[in-house]
This record gives structure tokens, sequence and C-alpha cells, in this order.
């Protein structure tokens, strides 16, 4: 089902475990094969033969390194294992790519090769992230470097839908972030898309600041991707700084080791509810095929929360859904 | 010393307490003499008589509030409690500002009665952020929505001076915000940012994700006031939402109470550590005076911070020091 761009070492592994805990899921394992076949051999135990005959090698020349430009990667990286995974989703081969490969080169190559949908000028990439009570959807995560605000609009249309029909939200509420809550804070970019927003049918609430995406008081929150990849990685380092002040004020002498002791299982449980791991697998949504972007800081269980991201969207078959929500026109059409 | 803009209930008698602490100290309370005189009564104690001796009231017919555009607070809010401190700081007769106003009409007001020093275009706000050796200083938090290269590059310099001269590091290293760290990650303002401070003497060391504003490898990060500011309400939201989390996981049941109590001395320490309210009072600078900015969120100890912070910054003559650093240009000048 989902074509794997191969990288990081623990990639093959964890789509492996993905096969075996899902009996109708496939993989298309896009890379060098004499570094994919070795983990292959070494699959044993009941389902073996069930998931090697699931598993299907596309040989990649190349792959697009990180510093590559979006430009660079289009035009002369056309054997790497991304865009051949790209190309497997629009030949209809693949339900759905997953990369955890330079973001600007992703999102480039996935326009090209993909295009977007109608009524779309550029997708976004959508996660959501914990908030007081649930979960935030917030979008562009960094998809794009900056957006109109006639792309904000249609971000805050994908990310209703997404709220909507994803995570079943009735009317879910959208929030524009802004640098104060007043109608007349912000610059023209933000301005200009707060009337827009103002003018469409979608439950638009008005400016949200940054402690809005946490707050729980909107469900959706819109913002160009260079404010919304900066917010994301903030609030990833905010929470690993507040981590390792714990791990340090506990190991600071006995009394606090034993207080950490006895404390650990409610900061476990704690840390499991807010582990940016737990959401990973963003989605890269407005194209006409889906594309699920694993953090480049992912472990082997963030990298199976992106497979199964990508596997939910494929079996909700949520590029058609999205495609025919925005033409029904119910939500986004001004009035 | 510093003039008060007063608001929120706890300034004045805040206020009074930091009059007590430092016997140096002088205040003007900027506001309507029937609420502050109460306050005045009040005050008890054996410093009693030097503290009232030390505080002068300024009566101000009007209040800046929230939702006044910039312009509006410029053009008829010439009687308010906030034009007025900062015209006290222009006559000479105040050495700093405090304020937790509108930071939009703050802004606004400080750059037209003060006007900026030689070599700085636009004053940025700038803050300690705490992070994992330390602090990192960080601007602009919110003084504008945008900024060009050249403003970016200004604000690299005040950053370094501050963190050199106020906080005592010999070299600070720069980082420019972005979404990658790669040369080829950005927008055009700044990959253009990004040109113009590898042309100057300056440590910039390149760019920083959001992460890093925490990871201790920079030492000044750099941005526009528009993601600066939603950076800064990311990170209190998300340190909030954490502390919401443990404070339900510890009250889940009686276990969890139990170990929350005997945890308590040692996550009290962290929390200390990391509260935004230690590191309220962030300072307008490259204005030629001295505006400090209180959170609107402030609470009484969080004012005091931003009184004391006004202090040092008058005791230290910032804004002639950043203006001399300036003029020497051994910082800032292209090679």
């Amino acid at each position: 089902m989902a074509p794997t761009d191969v990288g990081q070492h623990f990639v093959i592994a964890t789509t492996l475990q993905a096969l075996g805990d899902d009996s109708e899921m496939r993989a298309l394992l896009v890379g060098q094969p004499e570094q994919i076949q070795p983990h292959l051999a070494a699959v044993n135990g009941l389902a073996a033969a069930s998931i090697r005959q699931r598993i299907e090698i596309v040989p990649a020349a190349s792959v697009v390194a990180m510093g590559d430009t979006p430009r660079e990667a289009i035009r002369r990286k056309k054997d790497s294992s991304m865009r051949i995974a790209i190309d497997l989703v629009k030949a209809g081969r693949a339900d759905a790519c997953v990369s955890s490969g330079n973001t600007g080169a992703l999102t480039a190559m996935a326009h090209f090769v993909l295009k977007t949908i109608d009524g779309v000028e550029r997708a976004a990439i959508i996660s959501a992230i914990p908030s007081a009570h649930g979960h935030t959807q917030m979008l562009d995560l960094g998809a794009n470097t900056k957006a109109t605000p006639e792309q904000l609009r249609q971000f805050a249309a994908m990310g209703t839908i997404i709220a909507r029909d994803i995570h079943g939200l009735e009317n879910p509420r959208i929030g524009l972030l802004n640098i104060g809550e007043e109608d007349i804070k912000g610059h023209e970019g933000v301005q200009a898309a707060h009337a827009l927003l103002q003018s469409t049918r979608l439950n638009y609430v008005g400016f949200v600041e940054g402690d809005d995406i946490f707050s729980g008081e909107v469900d959706v929150v819109v913002t160009d991707g260079f404010t919304g990849n900066v917010a994301l990685k903030t609030m990833e380092g905010a929470a690993r700084l507040i981590g390792n002040r714990m791990r340090e004020e506990f190991k600071a002498s006995l009394p606090a080791t034993l207080a950490g002791l006895i404390a650990r299982p409610v900061l476990r449980r704690v840390a499991a509810g807010l582990d940016p791991n737990r959401y990973n697998g963003a989605c890269m949504v407005g194209l006409a095929g889906i594309v699920v972007k694993s953090h480049g800081r992912a472990d082997s269980a963030a990298f199976a929360r992106a497979i199964s991201t990508a596997a939910v969207a494929a079996r909700r078959s949520l590029t058609a859904h999205i495609a025919q929500a925005l033409a029904d026109g119910g939500l986004s059409t001004h009035d």
C-alpha cells in the first residue's frame, strides 16, 4: 500500500513490523536493493512468508540530499528514491508515499508530479498537536515558505474537512495565527486573510496567538509554512528543554532521585500523552495523491506512526474526499 | 527612576515593593491620581516615609486600549498614561518607562517620541529565554510585524552588544531563525538576511530552527517580530500545557497524588528555572531611551522583574552604550 522512501536504518525494520501488524498492507520499498535485501532475509516468525509476499523492492539509483534545492531535486534526481516513490503514487501503483527526506524537495516534487487538486494552489503540511481538550489541527507546518491570503483560506477549508471528517468534529473552529487577537493586529498578509476568512462560511473565530495552539479554544490553527514550522520546532524544543531539566533535577540529589523513581509512572504518562513522536506523520494535503512527511528526527515508533497515518489517509480516500468536499463548496465558497 | 504606566491592580503595590527593596530607585506613577492615591496612603512599615518621598504621581487623563491602533494611539491619546510615561523619558525626567500595555501602540509611540538611535531603523523587543546551558537572547519578540534583511542585521548587532555587555558572553554566537539549517532553506527575506549577516564581522553561525532557541548552540536568535512573537507565545503555551497535564496526572489517583507530593519540591525547582515570569521585562532596544514591555499576562512577581530590568538597563546606560557600540562599528560594519 505505502511505498517507503528508504533512508534511516530503522525504516525497513519498522515497515516490516507494520506489515506484520496489518495484514492488508503492502509495501513498495524504494531504494538500493542491496541495502534492503538483507533486512528482508532476516524476517522470521509465523508471519514471515505473508510479510515477504506483500513487499516489493523498487530500485532507485540516487537519493535526494538534505542540501539539495527543490529545483535541483526535480531536475537532477529523477532516479532518486523520493521521486520514484512519488511516481508510484502518480501511476496508481501505490496509495500513499511516506518519506522522511528533505521537506522542500519533497514538497516541490510532489507538486510537480502529482499536482494539486482543483481549488488548491499549494498543498500544506497538517498535523495534530496535543491541546488542553484533545488536539488542534495545524497547517501549514512547512510545505511552503509563505502563503497568500487566498492560500490561507484554502488551508482553512482543508483543515476544516480533516478536523470534521477524519477527527469527527462537527463544526471545527478555525483560528488564524497572529501576534495579537484584536482585529487591528498583524501585517497586511494576515489582515487580508482575516477579511477573506470572515467572508466564507467556515466557522472562523478570528485571530489566535501561539499559546492558543494548545488552549483548545480552536480546532484548526491556520498559518503560513514558515511561521508554522518555526512554531512546531519551538514547541518541540520547549518540551525537550523541560524534559531535560526534569531529568537533571531528579538526578541532583539522593532524595530527588528517590522522588523521581516514585513519580516516574505518572511523568511517563504525561510524556506519552504529549510525545511529538506519537503525532508524527504530517500529511501533505491538497495534492492529487497522498504524501506523508515523517519528521527528520523520528525514531522507529514515530516512523510507524507515519506509516499508519498514510494507511488511514489512503483507506479514507483522503485525496478524493478533500477534492469532493471542496467542489461541493458548502465549506469554502464565499457568501 | 522608572515611570510606571499604571494599569493592572498589582502594578502600584509591586512598584512600592520595588522601592522598598531598592533605596536608590524613584518612581513616577502615571495614571489617574484618585486611583493611585489610596495605594500610597496604605504604605506602612519602617521605610514608608522613604518610599513616599521617592514617589511622584503624574496625572494622565486617558489610557491606550488593547484595541487602539498604533496610529490612533499616537494621534488621539496624547494625554494617555502610556504617552506621558514615554514623554517623561524623552524629557529626561525618567530614566526608563515600564508598561504592560498594547505592544503595537507602545512601539509606535516610543518610536514617534524617542526616535531610534543612529544606525537603527526599527527598535526590537529582546528577552532572555531559558536554554540548555543558560539563556538565549531572542529578538524581535513583537515590536514590529516584519523586518527587512538590513533590520535583521541591526537586530543581530544589538543582540550581540546585549549578550556581550549585559550578560557577559565573550563572542556571542548569532543564529537566524529559519525552517531548516541548510543554506538553501527559507524565503527570500531570510536568504537575503543570511547573505548580509555573513558579510559582517558578527559571530554569525547561520540558520537555526525553532528548537535551537533552547539548545544552547547559539547565544542570540534573530528573527522578525511576527515570527518571534508567535515562537514566544508558542513556547509559553507548550510549557503551560505540560504543566497542566502534570497537575492532572498527579491528581488522577491516590498513588499519583502521593507521588506528586513527594516529587513536588523537585518539580517546583524545574518550574522556577523555566518560569517565563522570571524573564519578564522584555526591553525595547534601539530607541534613544529605555522602554520595557511587561507581558500582558504578567503577575506581580513578573512585573517586579520588569521594573528591575528597567533599573538595570538605566544604570548601565543601555541606550548610550548601544549607540556607542554601533557607532564604533567593530561589530556591525561590513568587511
